[in-house]
C-alpha cells in the first residue's frame, strides 16, 4: 500500500514537474518567436540597417587583421587595438553620423595630444615632486571647462563628440605620459590608428551602400508633406462625403475606416519629427557631395520647410478632434452646409494638391510652379467662402447657433491650414532658388496661373433688398515665381497679391 | 621725390595694415565677447552645469591618482588608463545617466570578455593557421548581430551603450587575446579598473550635488501644466479684455506685450518636449530611491501626462493663431459675443485653474482633489453654453454669419481644451494614486464638489413659442477621487457622470 502510494506521490511529482517544463519552454518559445518577430519587424521596415550591420562586421574584420598580419602588427605594436576601438566607436548609420564623428575624434585627438604633451613639459618645470601636482591642476581646469563648454548648444550639436574625445585624449596623454617614456612615439602610433581606422570607416560608409543622412533629411521633408495632403485628402472625403452620396459612405464604411487609420498615423509622425529633421540636417552638412546633392545643399532651408509642415500638423491635429468626435450628430441645417461646404471641400483638396506638388517637386527636385495654381485655387475658395456667407447672412434667420458651431470651427482651422500651405509653397520656393531646382514644362497653361474669378454675388445689406445683383472681380497674381537672390533669403516677398481677405480669422 | 613718395607709400600701406589689424582685433574681441556672454548665459540658465564639470574634473583628477601614486601603480599597471577612459565617457550630467552608463559598461565589459575568452578557446581548436580565420568569423558574425540589435527601439532606448560596449569589448579581447599571453590578468585588470572608474563616477554623481533625471522629469511635467495654465490665464484677458473694459487694455497694452511674449514662449516648450521626457523618464527608472521618489516610482504615468498635455498644447497652438490674428477687426455682434463670452471666460480660466492646482498637486505631491473642482465648473460652463446657445437661437435672426465663424472657432476650440484637461486631471489622480500623494485637508468643501446645476432655459422650438419655460437639472457627479488598483490602472472609468455634453463636436 505504502509503496504504491509513495509510487503515485511520485509520479504525481514527475507529472507536475513535467507540466511545469512544459509550460515554461512554451512560454520561452513563444518569447522567443516573438522576439524574432519583432527582430524581423525592425529589418523590414527599414532594410538598410541589415546592410549597415553587415559593413560594421566587416570593416572591424579588415581592421582585425592590424592583429593577424604579423609585418602590420610589427608596424603598429599593440596601438593597433585603438584603430578597432575607432571603428566600433565611430561607425555610424549614415554617411553624415560617420564622418562627423571620424573628423572630429581625428582633430581631437590631434589638438589634445599636442597640448597633453605640452602638459607634460610644463609640469616638467615644476621638479619631480611638484610636477604630479602640477599636472592634476591642469586637468582639472581644462577638464572642467571642456565639459562646461559642450553645454553650449551649438557646440552641443555639431562638435560634442569632439570635445569629449578632448578630454579623453588630453587625460590619457597628460596622465600616462608622466609613466611611458617614448611619449612621441606612442602618440604617433595612436594618431596613425585612429587615423587608419577612421578612414575604413569613411571608405566603407561612402563606397559600399552608401546612407546620406542628406537624401534621408530630403526624403524625410517631401514625405510629411506627403502625409499632410494624404491626411487633408482623406478629411475632405470622410467629411463630407455622407452629405454628397449617403449611399456611398454605408459601402464603403469599412474600406474607410483603415484608411483613416492609415491617415491619421501618416500626420502623427510630422508632430513629432523635429528632433530627427534636426540631426539629419547636421550629419548632411558634414557629407561631401552626393547624387542630385552637391556639398553646400541649402539644408537650412529643409528644416525650416519641416517647422511649417508641423505648424500645418499642429492645426490638422486640431482638425482631426473634429473627425474622432461623432460628428454624424450634428444636425447643421443642410441649406447652410450646402452654401458652405463647397469653398470648404475646395480648400481642403486644392490645399492637398498643392501640398501633394509641392512634395513631388521636392522629391524630383523640379520646379515647383505647378503649386502655386492649387494654392491660388484654395486661396480664392477663401474669398468665395466669404462672399457666400455675407450674402446668407440674411437668408439664414432660423439657424440653430448650436450646429453652426462645429462646422464653423471647421472651416476656420481648414481656413489655417491653406494659410499655412501658402506659407509652405513660399519656402519650397525658396529652397527651389536655393537648390536651383530644374524647371519643367509646366503642365498647367501659365495663363491658368493668373487667375481672374469672376462671380454673382448678392450684396450684403440690412434687410434692404432693393440693391440690384452686384458683380465683384478677384484678382489673383501670383509673384510665387519670382526667385529671390540667395543672400536676400530672408527678405522675400510675402506670396498672394491684393487676395489676402480678412475674415476676421 | 621719389624717396618721398615711397615714404608716403609706405606710411601708406602701414596706416592701411594698422586699420586692418585694428578692425580684425575688433572683431574678435566682438566676438568673444559674444561667445562669453553666451557662455555666461548657458550657466546662468542652469547652475547645476558648472556644478557638473567641476564634478567631472574632480572625478578625473582622483582618477590620476592611479597613474601618480606609485603603491597604486605597482597593483594595476598600464590598465589604470582604463579608469581614466571610464570616468569621461560614462560620467553624465544627470544620476540616472551615469548609473545607466556605468552598469552597461559593467556588465557589457564582463559579458563581451567572457566571450572573448570562449571565442579564443574555440579559435585555438583550429590550428595555428585555421585559429585567425576562425577568430576573424567569429568576430564578423558577433558583431554583425549585435550591431543590427541596436536598432530595436526597446534596447535602443535602454542598453543602446552597453552593446556598443559589447561589441567593443568582444572584439578587444578576442583580437588582442591572439597575441597578448597573459589575458586572463589582463581581463581581470582591465573589468577591475573600469569598475573602479565607474564606481567613482556613482559615487561623485550620487554624493556632490546629485542632478537626479527623476525629479527633473516631475518637474518638467509639473511647469509643463504650468505653462498651459499661464497660456490659457492669459488668452482669457487678451481676448475678451477689450469688450469687458476697453479702456483697460489701452492702459496696459505695452505690458501685455511682454507678458504675450513669455506665454507664448512657455506653452511652445510643451511642443517639444516629447524627447526630453523620454529620456528622462528612461534615466529615472536607472535611479535609486532619492527624497519624496522611491525606487520604482511611476514614471510611466509622468509620460502618460506629458503625452496628454502635448495633446493640448496642439489645441492651443491652433488658439493661438486667433491671437495672432488681428481680432480687432471682428464686427461681432455684441449680443452674441455677450451671451456666449460669460462661458467661454468660464472655460478658459477655470481650466486654466485646475491645471494650475494639478500642477501644484503635482510639485507638492499632495492630492489633486482641489482640481476636481475647477474642472466641474469648467464642464458646467459647456453645459450654459449650449443651453445659451439653444436659447438664442431663436432670438439672433440677423446676424453676420462671417462674424460668427472666428469666436465660434475659439470657443469650440476651448471646449476641446477643457476636455483634454480633463483627462489630464484624470491621469494626475492616477499618479496621485500610484505614487501615494499625500492627502490633504480639502481647501473647498466636499459637498461642492458634488454639484448641481438649476437653471431656467427656453425650450428650442422652430417658431412656436407657446411651450412654457422648462427647467432643466444637470446633475454632476465627481468620481475622480476614486483611485484605482495598480494594477487595474488600464481600466479606470471615465471621468464625469452623466454631464459631458454632446455639443457635435
Amino acid at each position: 500500500m505504502e509503496i504504491e502510494a509513495e509510487t503515485r506521490q511520485k509520479a504525481g511529482l514527475f507529472t507536475c514537474g513535467w507540466s511545469w517544463l512544459k509550460a515554461l519552454s512554451g512560454k520561452a518559445m513563444n518569447k522567443a518567436v516573438k522576439v524574432a518577430k519583432s527582430t524581423k519587424e525592425v529589418g523590414q521596415e527599414d532594410p538598410r540597417r541589415v546592410t549597415h550591420s553587415l559593413k560594421v562586421g566587416l570593416a572591424l574584420t579588415l581592421v582585425s587583421l592590424f592583429y593577424y598580419w604579423k609585418p602590420l602588427y610589427n608596424g603598429f605594436g599593440a596601438s593597433g587595438i585603438w584603430a578597432v576601438l575607432t571603428v566600433v566607436v565611430v561607425f555610424e548609420f549614415s554617411v553624415g553620423a560617420s564622418l562627423s564623428k571620424s573628423l572630429n575624434r581625428g582633430f581631437a585627438t590631434l589638438l589634445a595630444g599636442t597640448l597633453g604633451v605640452g602638459a607634460q613639459h610644463t609640469a616638467r618645470l615644476f621638479g619631480e615632486k611638484g610636477a604630479p601636482f602640477a599636472l592634476g591642476m591642469l586637468v582639472f581646469l581644462l577638464t572642467t571647462a571642456s565639459s562646461f563648454i559642450r553645454f553650449i548648444p551649438r557646440i552641443k550639436a555639431r562638435y560634442d563628440y569632439g570635445v569629449l574625445i578632448f578630454i579623453l585624449t588630453f587625460s590619457l596623454v597628460s596622465v600616462s605620459g608622466y609613466r611611458i617614456e617614448q611619449l612621441f612615439q606612442m602618440a604617433h602610433q595612436r594618431l596613425s590608428t585612429i587615423v587608419i581606422g577612421g578612414a575604413f570607416c569613411i571608405i566603407i560608409s561612402i563606397f559600399v551602400c552608401p546612407v546620406w543622412a542628406g537624401e534621408d533629411l530630403h526624403k524625410l521633408i517631401a514625405s510629411n508633406l506627403e502625409n499632410l495632403a494624404n491626411y487633408l485628402q482623406g478629411f475632405e472625403s470622410e467629411y463630407f462625403q455622407d452629405s454628397v452620396d449617403e449611399l456611398m459612405i454605408k459601402g464603403g464604411a469599412t474600406a474607410s475606416e483603415g484608411d483613416k487609420a492609415v491617415l491619421l498615423q501618416g500626420y502623427k509622425r510630422v508632430l513629432n519629427s523635429k528632433n530627427d529633421e534636426e540631426s539629419l540636417a547636421n550629419f548632411a552638412r558634414w557629407e561631401p557631395g552626393h547624387g542630385l546633392f552637391p556639398f553646400r545643399h541649402p539644408w537650412k532651408q529643409y528644416l525650416k520647410i519641416g517647422a511649417l509642415a508641423r505648424q500645418c500638423a499642429y492645426h490638422i491635429e486640431a482638425l482631426n478632434g473634429y473627425m474622432i468626435a461623432n460628428y454624424s450628430d450634428i444636425q447643421v441645417p443642410l441649406e447652410f452646409r450646402h452654401k458652405i461646404q463647397e469653398s470648404t471641400i475646395k480648400m481642403s483638396s486644392e490645399s492637398s494638391k498643392a501640398l501633394q506638388a509641392l512634395a513631388t517637386s521636392i522629391k524630383t527636385m523640379t520646379d515647383p510652379s505647378v503649386a502655386n495654381f492649387h494654392v491660388e485655387i484654395s486661396k480664392t475658395a477663401i474669398n468665395e467662402l466669404e462672399i457666400a456667407l455675407k450674402a446668407d447672412s440674411v437668408v439664414l434667420e432660423n439657424v440653430n447657433l448650436l450646429a453652426i458651431i462645429p462646422i464653423a470651427s471647421v472651416t476656420s482651422i481648414l481656413i489655417e491650414i491653406t494659410r499655412c500651405v501658402e506659407k509652405i509653397c513660399e519656402s519650397v520656393h525658396e529652397l527651389s532658388c536655393l537648390a536651383h531646382f530644374k524647371s519643367v514644362e509646366p503642365s498647367v497653361a501659365p495663363e491658368k496661373l493668373q487667375l481672374h474669378h469672376r462671380g454673382s454675388i448678392k450684396p450684403l445689406s440690412d434687410g434692404d433688398r432693393s440693391i440690384d445683383h452686384l458683380t465683384i472681380t478677384v484678382s489673383t497674381t501670383s509673384n510665387m515665381n519670382i526667385c529671390p537672390m540667395e543672400n536676400e533669403i530672408s527678405q522675400v516677398p510675402k506670396v498672394g497679391g491684393n487676395q489676402r481677405l480678412n475674415l476676421g480669422v
